[in-house]
């Protein structure tokens, strides 16, 4: 196993890019993962590592023998190096760099693997639909809610990046396990999706969220923390839904607004 | 109106103390704020401002008259200053430090301004009470949502910091806003509040907050991300709640549940 002891390390430094910057990731269409527990994670939902990284100590303390398996290339580093790669104060000493499936590629606005529509084996299907999350935290945080919801999968448009590390931490993984549709043109999926869309506003207008029929499944979709969803997607909505507030109005964080609205889907 | 350019002036250093430390606010009784809309919550529900602390730039910018007539000492600070004492990038200029209220200092555990129990104007009282939620994010994020959906007011126990700058800025003000007891024995607080009391717990064997009956009002206890309530705060409850979930097991994270918890508390 190839040992890396400097900081400036070719293979490191291109790990570094790709944590720091969107762009880096969108461009390889690879990201970065931090952790012993998201590696294994990213390891049983297909995505094979590129490169692993990992101290000594590390190997020592987690069960990383599946990981090294699952590896095209695995590296020995230093804690030194490791205090490079982290980005929390304390590394595991575990990191892996990864490619996205096709699936999640920018570009690809349906995924064979979803079965769109209808009912599987019997259960309605509800995703959840995210536009311009910019918050990294808000976006996983919704991922983790929607796996413990049980929802078949997030649609992901413009300007929110699943690949953060921020993102993938705060999902505790859900993003590595839910199936991911990226899509440049989220209006555009949402209408050729074939079921119910919901666009959560924070309009008092709106239909209630109490008074929405979700027994035939759909799609429900946030927008961003400041400025909601655009126009466009909620144009290509079926219905505008909010969430009544006996309180101050339009004090729902975005996060907040999505998990009321996933759990009434559910409920 | 004096003017501050040094950045190791003492009332400088003394803030961001204040900001930086849970034990310099909780020795002091003040905590610091950073922003325009914070500092006017703080005034708007009866925080005046000890010492305010603004750039030339923003006394242009924002309406600062009415907090330098409610502060007791206002002082002008040059950029570089604001650089030192501005917790973001782009410091607005606008700083206080403020004393907490007698209701919300450790060692109280009620609040005479709160009516415990029963109804308030026919309307039943719901709070939220908090045990070791360690991620000021998450803190503020649920007096976000508690504010939102109307509840009364929070009930916040050891290992919360409601001053943190994190805290405050993720609650949208809402942690000034609404009433916040502070208390060194949650449990105690709880049995004496005469109230039914709800102990959130990830236990799929709890009662479901569907089969709950939340008419009367009550307590909704949540506790930290990862250990969740301590045994005493469970034992002082009425009853344990849980949210069913349909998909992976214990993935709710302490604000989601809270946030369903207390969504199905005013549904």
């Amino acid at each position: 196993m190839p040992l890396i002891t400097s900081r400036e390390n070719p293979h490191i430094k291109a790990a570094v890019r790709l944590r720091n910057a969107a762009a880096e990731r969108c461009a390889s269409g690879k990201f970065f993962l931090e952790g012993f527990r998201l590696c294994a994670d990213a390891c049983g939902s297909g995505y094979a590592p590129e490169e692993l990284f990992l101290t000594p100590a590390a190997r020592e303390k987690y069960q990383t023998a599946p990981l090294e398996r699952a590896a095209a290339q695995v590296f020995e580093i230093t804690e030194t190096v490791a205090q490079k790669l982290g980005d929390t104060q304390h590394p595991q000493g575990v990191f892996a760099v990864c490619g996205m499936k096709p699936s999640s590629l920018p570009g690809s606005p349906t995924n064979p693997q979803i079965r769109w529509g209808g009912l599987a084996r019997g259960v309605p299907l509800r995703y959840i639909a995210l536009e311009n999350l910019q918050d990294p935290g808000n976006l996983g945080a919704v991922a983790r809610t929607a796996e413990a919801l049980g929802l078949a999968g997030l649609i992901i448009g413009n300007g929110c990046d699943p690949w953060h590390p921020k993102a993938l931490r705060a999902s505790m993984g859900a993003l590595l396990r839910l199936p991911v549709i990226r899509t440049d043109d989220l209006p555009g999926a949402l209408r050729s999706s074939g079921l119910p869309c919901y666009a959560a506003v924070p309009d008092r207008g709106a239909a209630s969220v109490l008074a929405c029929d979700f027994t035939r499944g759909g799609i429900l979709a946030v927008g961003s923390e400041a400025e909601g969803l655009s126009e466009e997607a909620i144009a290509a909505c079926t219905c505008a839904v909010t969430v009544p507030m006996p309180g101050r109005a339009e004090s729902l964080n975005a996060a907040a607004a999505a998990t009321i609205l996933m759990w009434e889907m559910v409920r």
